[in-house]
């Protein structure tokens, strides 16, 4: 059986890797994957065969994958976080999805049996790092319009501030992007209180992780980079402080059976 | 040091719980949660004690967790999924966030502390389940009108349509109400096409799981219970189908660099 798996492995800290991708990943021998990831994975990865294609080789590395994997090769591909959720698992099937319409000429690609295991995105990192920031009704939104129109990505802030749901965005900068956050942020402010809690969540999990507690308000894409987590509370999230240790939670509505 | 574990254990199968989870459960000796989560995890919970409080009960078992925490007992408050999503943690908070108001009479509450663990959401397993659902910007919606009324629901659900965002449907039905769902699916189909492909997921990652992918169009209140997930695809969500394997995604716009 041809097989490639399609492996989340999470923010970081590898005791956050569920025990199916570590499986995954031991059964396989050939990795594919932007470098850092098998970074992240330490001593895992020893002993395996290496494929790092480096950022914005996103298509050859999903071609690669398939290839090796239809070549009878144990091969995982890899990201961080849910690899389901912004990350490269889209873009197989994309590929497969070409090859039945006869747009690529790889038709081996179609006797590869292919498993997707999701991992913890780092919405989730950052959420439980701060208390509960995604206790209710939330969206996710990538900032980056290298793929998608600004205006369809403007159009989908303006829905989320309209529908007052927590905000998490997805690739919030980049080395040539910046101005997109501060955008989103003026219009959150036009339908959200200024003092709205915001996550700023950098290299969650991780040794270097610093997290910030900030107002909507002062919400600024110079204070954010490629390896932060940018999450908005809604209208009725809370930052509270108990002594040195200080919470975010977004409520359920509780408060009405507790009052 | 009086310690509160809130773990989130995943969607059922073991092999999605993760090492941090379940190191936690290992160090607990009180565990509070609705029973079906603790017989889920089967011999991890083993030899502690059980507070299995009924549906219903979430209140009082974040109270008694965190009772039994600030008696110094080492406590974990355990959901199926992820505890941050829906789930009991918001609740803790915002019962610390009474006490520092002065409206509980449990300051011992204020010494405890709090770890929060994230665990695969139910969106999450389906998505990998199915391919790549969640491959673009998505949003969550509970249809449970218990805490939040059916006008701030209806609003996210026209936000979430307008906004053609993936949309994942938590607490579709349940005993006692069961129209909000095809209430959802209405308007969804105003402005989404009629055969978006929809994924219904009951019982994700437990021996009994059944997947089924339909048209949004088809989608009825009546093939869904408490155990399903109901994902919905945007308007780009493609349905592909590859001999006897059947995929679902959603593309992040690569096909432009393909094309």
């Amino acid at each position: 059986m041809k097989k490639l798996f399609i492996i989340g492995t999470g923010p970081g800290d590898l005791q956050l890797l569920t025990p199916k991708a570590q499986q995954a990943i031991s059964a396989s021998t050939e990795l594919v994957a932007y470098g850092l990831y098998l970074d992240l994975l330490g001593d895992i990865c020893a002993a395996k065969n290496r494929h790092d294609l480096p950022l914005g080789e996103e298509i050859n590395r999903a071609r690669l994958a398939l290839d090796l994997a239809a070549q009878g090769k144990e091969t995982a591909l890899i990201s961080s976080g849910d690899i389901g959720i912004y990350a490269m698992a889209t873009l197989v099937f994309e590929l497969l999805d070409r090859q039945l319409q006869g747009l690529e000429q790889s038709p081996q690609w179609l006797e590869v049996d292919i498993q997707v295991i999701p991992g913890i995105s780092a919405m989730q990192a950052g959420a439980s790092a701060v208390g509960a920031l995604l206790g209710h009704d939330f969206c996710t939104i990538s900032l980056s319009d290298l793929l998608t129109p600004w205006e369809t990505i403007k159009k989908r802030i303006e829905c989320a501030a309209a529908g007052d749901f927590v905000v998490s965005f997805y690739n919030p900068v980049s080395k040539k992007r910046d101005w997109q956050l501060n955008s989103a942020r003026d219009i959150l402010l036009a339908s959200r209180p200024a003092n709205t809690p915001v996550l700023i969540g950098r290299q969650l999990t991780r040794p270097e992780q610093s997290i910030n507690i900030i107002q909507l308000q002062d919400l600024d894409a110079k204070d954010v980079d490629m390896f932060t987590m940018v999450s908005v509370g809604n209208s009725e999230s809370r930052h509270i402080v108990n002594g040195d240790k200080e919470w975010l939670y977004t409520p359920r509505g509780y408060s009405k059976k507790l009052a």
